[in-house]
């Protein structure tokens, strides 16, 4: 069993303390598995644009595709202009290394209290587009700044982007014990986009007789998410809707402080990257006070992608577990990091 | 006082219902005010679409535009293609009549449960842009049903589209008690679109120094929807977050069978259309369980728009005290309708 390499991108704002308990929680599982985790640090985020003007250089990238895989913190800073870091680093990993599949798991683990007052069972996943649509900066303006100013945005999406990752969305259905698959977009509007998700996904479906599916508007799907989550299984979106619906989903099984993705190359050709819903919460930041749970699982993730089931399920236990006791206590992240590392070590 | 020319646009599904509950609320309000309402029907929708092949003729639209407001239902039908009816006909109207200020408030009334535990005092506005945006119907896709596909959805913003509904919304922050209007927008990722928008909101604030001014990306705009909706007082948006926020909002103060909206053109060059937001409802459509309370409200917004305050007063209050009483009493659309006008003439 050979070392995992992993690249770390701890990034801004509370990136960096998240990441640390992740790599804690990370380390204490792997321990006595005879496989070992040799980081390196990746100097990228506002700290490293201020000195350098730099987001993601090809050296940069060329460095991560070494990697097995990439566990990120956080992007994103005040001081620097909004969309140079998020643009030039954040989607740039994700575009680059063809992270086409991204997964964000929303569960309401038992002892969180969430805003709902009748959540009932909370347990699906989201399938987010994570190489087209909105996200492919094919925008532009003229005339910045007078009254004539015209500023467009092009949602790229095509038949190869959207079947694989509808594909991928199937065969997590077909292995759910529901096997359920709820189609979100707008096709009543966005007609040709929407019509090209919808065929797509009735093309895939012949391939997996078994899935049961179902469509809903986005914002229909907003309703359903706060009136009956239950009723969701596995979703599968374009990049933008995904990034709204995890966000709500989050918020309703107990908030983006414990919400887990996975950015997932399939195909395995890049590594894969490992991050919370969370962005660097600039207002927190440096005071210990955020907490790593989304991260750890992240890190839960990360394991599973890299076959090492065994300590994925242990690390998701563990938060299990902690999340069952937490109660109203308030922790630092350091703490919370320690108390999960100790109940996978134990 | 002249007599309201009202254009009716029935449409779709649960449309006709819901309009016939409005319209009596209407005619009641307005009784013994020396106002009266000429209602036209329009035939538009699925079965015009299924007869003709119509959706909105210009001779439809010159006829429309005769009248001092639209009271339309809902449009939308199973039967018909995807986008059909609501780009040839229900965008159609919002765009030829440029009702560029789409109005969406949402307030949970007393008696009304929502799905939050704890929702706090709810009572705020979306304005929603409804003219520009990834409405305007400027997709298109090549190589269409082939693995080569690609289909593109274009989201045009332009400075004179942004600003006037901008600054829409600041006039109707600052007359607010809490004078606070929040921008949503993405302008993280839609940096070409979402710097127009932030821009345009510092400009025109320099004319209502006495608004506050807050910024929410649309993923965390979400989040607080479900965890402290009380911190909205005026929401301005694009034309698509504007619709996924406006059906969570509607869902957190206790669904869209409560929830209206306006279709306004502020500049009065054309007439204004009120319609709920809810649709067509093909599921329940025919056998009177629609609730027509969001026609009703929206009633109310076409009362005030016309300049009839007392009036729309008279529906709104009639709807509050409904809805207090309500309880879990199951009614039928006409009943609701019929008890609505009770107290509107009591
Ligand atoms: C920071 C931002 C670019 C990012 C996104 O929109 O994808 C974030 O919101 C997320 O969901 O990971
Ligand atoms: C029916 C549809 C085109 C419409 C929209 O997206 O605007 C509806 O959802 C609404 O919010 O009025």
């Amino acid at each position: 069993a050979r070392d995992i390499q992993l690249a770390v991108v701890a990034g801004d704002g509370i990136g960096t303390e998240v990441v640390e308990q992740g790599l804690l929680v990370l380390e204490t599982a792997l321990s006595g598995s005879g496989v070992g985790v040799v980081t390196t640090e990746f100097d990228l985020g506002a700290r490293r644009w201020h000195a350098t003007g730099e987001t993601l250089t090809d050296t940069d990238l060329d460095a991560i595709r070494t990697h097995d895989a990439i566990l990120l913190g956080a992007i994103g800073d005040p001081t620097v202009p909004s969309g140079v870091l998020e643009r030039g680093l954040l989607l740039k990993l994700r575009f680059a290394l063809d992270h086409y599949v991204n997964l964000r798991p929303s569960k309401l683990f038992p002892g969180v209290t969430g805003p709902l007052a009748n959540p009932g069972e909370v347990d699906f996943v989201v399938v987010r587009e994570g190489t087209e649509g909105p996200y492919v900066g094919n925008g532009g303006a003229i005339r910045v700044g007078t009254p004539h100013e015209v500023a467009n945005e092009v949602s790229v999406n095509t038949a190869f982007g959207v079947e694989r990752v509808v594909r991928d969305a199937f065969a997590r259905a077909a292995a759910r014990p529901r096997k359920k698959l709820t189609l979100v977009h707008k096709h009543n509007v966005l007609v040709h986009a929407g019509h090209l998700w919808r065929r797509t996904v009735d093309a895939v479906n012949a391939e997996f007789p078994d899935v049961t599916v179902d469509y809903l508007h986005v914002d229909a799907a907003t309703i359903f998410m706060v009136t009956n989550p239950s009723r969701f299984d596995v979703i599968v979106t374009d990049n933008l809707f995904g990034d709204i619906l995890t966000d709500l989903a989050a918020a309703i099984t107990g908030g983006i402080g414990l919400a887990a993705s996975a950015n997932i190359n399939p195909d395995r050709t890049a590594p894969s990257m490992f991050e919370p819903v969370h962005g660097s919460a600039p207002d927190i930041a440096g005071r210990g006070k955020a907490d790593p749970t989304a991260t750890v699982l992240s890190v839960a993730m990360l394991l599973e992608h890299l076959g090492l089931n065994a300590q994925a399920s242990a690390v998701e236990s563990a938060v299990a577990a902690d999340l069952a006791e937490r109660g109203s206590r308030v922790r630092s992240t350091a703490e919370v990091g320690k108390d999960l590392a100790a109940r996978v070590a134990g």
